[in-house]
């Protein structure tokens, strides 16, 4: 790391330091007061759901773990700490700590894809106290984000329907070029077919999609007059390709297109629609242009995709960008519920937890959640009840092979699948009720009467 | 860059790929026939501006120009393009082009930290057209986000007033790290005080800012039994605590914090309260502590902050998160206006563009801005006129050092207060009008016409 140059693009040898300040100095006080390796346990999971939403998927936890097993202290970045002098009265064994630090914890968490509900835990860190502290920041801040895609990915898909060709298009959106990368990987996981994003899509093993923009429409109608001259070159140069019709008049392009097509001059894949009425202008291009794959984009999401739907759009693919990348957040927080054995509550106004490490027992047939229900974690699942959270590190150690975006997809796919109808609609969606356990409510009540 | 194990951890060398497909393959049209030489300019603006925003305050230059001063392609990105087979049909420039391509143009901006409005230029590339297309990706997603953070910082800090202390606590919220280290950044450049991010506050030169968790609060009562041993170790290590006081009974913690001081026994900073009525909790917490600093956070935003205000809050600080990193972004885009010296215009429905090289000419006196007009870059400004748009990078090399952080507050500080007050308040304020001059207009009609 060199904090020197002021550069602000950042890497995975600064994601230590990637965290708020109130990490490290509660860590000094722990270490201050010979209690940060006590074991301890945070869970992370959402007080409600984002509103208009009736579930989320859960998403991110590739790049938790990754986090995870990477985490330590360089000397550059220890002085860069002691230079802030905030730290001048923390014990000196607190830097002892942060030198030789990694994360030797354990590590719970549902399956990314799987859908969950408010006040489910997405996951759990057990761990030294300060090292589960020292976490809250990064663990936040990958899984409330991609938590929030691929939530909106799986809406935007199920409005689609299967059928329907959806592409990530949101990277002059996303917030930062990291933000992209997590967006169309979230995006793709949660149900879409492809991104822009050319390094997204190398490092997801993926061929990157796309179309044209009217830049180059627009240049080549400079230099040469003619709109049809960026159609010819464009065709000349791709074997799939899909142009954009919409620079001047949407109808007059594909018109010309379909007598070029009819003379043999031409051929392509599809069409892409950026303005105007889509709904009336891909009826109108299907007309002329019966066999290409006519797509639409601009500012679309799940609820305009439904609405060009009803309309009776012939549209085949949607370009997502903007709606799909930023927004309202997902608002998970990182509660500690445990520590050396004793459960622990918090009581602030309306943002009451529940206490000590659980679990989350879903029962369902091969077409529907029919129940959840939110337990302790040494609670013994029933015959039909699977517990959702599993261990996924162990002392530090990754226990599985991290899973391939396909299969994550699927998950997606199968969970929202067998979510009631009411949880899935997009207008007002009821949220599946999550039972509380006894043992756990009666946990609560005893820990609230002890305050 | 290592494309083979498939991590999402991003660095500078990777940012060449950080690009929509269709910037590389219109990239390979224009070398296919001849033109990716030809001297193009894109210019960067917004449309509208975000819903309820009277104004933006541009940011995000900085970033920009470190991206185009860095830009190269390695062997490995080139070899992992062609592993596509995308462009098989491309011609065998098109990589050459690639490999030995840097940025070489001009850009024209305006100083970060300016007030800006619908359909000005915030940027002007002036470039061969190959690489002022390839940037338009990374360029519109550094200024995008950094726009909208500035923006609503500035909003912020407009609300709160010039005493009030505003820290960004909005890591944990923010989409990806890198976001939450541009969004400290543009926090600042905005208006705020302090981050609590620690990374980002180093790399800025900053003393990160912060106070305590809950779980600390709730760590030290479960294995003490007590709230006040929490208290105590945080105020033991570091000379300016500032306490968390809500995790239990908000009053009765500072009416017990207050009894310490008068004995004596303690000596903090501040309090923060993170939950409930933060209006009366606060005045409760003043009549107790008179002389502390009370800090609040929780879901504030420029509009609650005005509302805790009208209240008769007793607040002297806010930690803002969420609201400001997340949301609604501005919707900056890239339009090319104008290529081998010919004006271009779009004409698609309801995003129509203005063509050719633009300036814009403000007037204002030391209190305020009379009027803005956007014109052709050619224009001669009148006397009381000021052109807004620097040459601020000439043939690939940065023309003036980089500014800092304070200076750029300064400038967002001194450009707010000079704007009307219907366009600073924050219930449906009315943007500045931006006059078209009659060059412009002409010429817009003109090609309008011609199409």
């Amino acid at each position: 790391m060199n904090l020197e140059d002021r550069e602000l693009t950042i890497c995975t040898e600064d994601y230590s330091l990637l965290t708020d300040l109130y990490e490290l100095t509660m860590i000094a006080c722990y270490v201050g007061d010979g209690i940060e390796e006590k074991p301890a346990s945070f869970e992370l999971f959402v007080r409600h759901l984002p509103k208009g939403f009736g579930y989320l998927i859960a998403m991110g936890l590739t790049q938790a773990l990754d986090y995870l097993k990477k985490l330590s202290f360089s000397q550059s970045q220890i002085e860069a700490l002691r230079n802030t002098k905030i730290f001048d009265r923390a014990p000196e064994k607190f830097w002892v700590v942060l030198e030789s630090g990694r994360f030797t914890g354990d590590v719970w968490a549902v399956p990314e894809g799987t859908a969950i509900f408010a006040n489910e835990p997405i996951l759990r860190v057990e761990a030294p106290l300060w090292q589960a502290q020292l976490v809250e920041t990064y663990l936040l801040n990958t899984i409330n984000y991609q938590t929030l895609i691929a939530t909106k990915a799986a809406r935007m898909r199920d409005a689609a329907g299967e059928k329907a060709k959806l592409l990530e298009f949101g990277s002059r959106r996303a917030f930062s070029p990291q933000g992209a990368i997590w967006a169309a990987r979230a995006a793709i996981a949660g149900g879409m077919n492809a991104t822009s994003n050319v390094l997204a899509a190398l490092k997801l093993g993926h061929v990157p999609s796309g179309t044209m923009a009217h830049s180059l429409v627009m240049a080549f109608t400079a230099l040469s007059g003619s709109e049809d001259e960026a159609f010819a070159a464009f065709e000349r140069y791709f074997s799939d390709p899909v142009l954009l019709i919409d620079t001047y008049d949407t109808v007059a392009a594909a018109r010309r297109i379909a007598e070029k097509i009819r003379l043999g001059e031409m051929n392509i894949t599809g069409v892409r629609i950026d303005s105007g009425d889509l709904a009336e202008l891909s009826r109108q291009v299907r007309s002329l242009l019966p066999d290409i794959t006519i797509f639409a984009s601009g500012d679309l999401d799940e609820w305009e995709i439904t609405r060009l739907k009803q309309a009776g759009a012939a549209i085949d693919g949607y370009g997502i960008g903007t709606k799909l990348v930023t927004g309202s957040p997902v608002n998970g927080v990182y509660k500690l519920v445990e520590i050396d054995g004793i459960p622990t509550i918090k009581e602030s106004s309306g943002k009451k937890t529940y206490p000590d490490r659980k679990q989350i027992f879903r029962r369902k047939t091969n077409s529907k959640i029919l129940s959840d229900r939110l337990g302790l974690a040494t609670e013994i699942p029933s015959n039909d009840e699977q517990p959702l959270l599993q261990l996924v590190m162990k002392e530090g150690k990754q226990v599985l092979d991290p899973e391939s975006l396909e299969n994550i997809q699927k998950r997606t796919a199968a969970t929202v699948a067998i979510l009631p109808k009411e949880t899935r609609r997009l207008d007002k969606p009821t949220s599946i009720k999550v039972e509380i356990s006894k043992p756990l409510e009666k946990l609560r009540q005893s820990l609230t009467k002890q305050i």
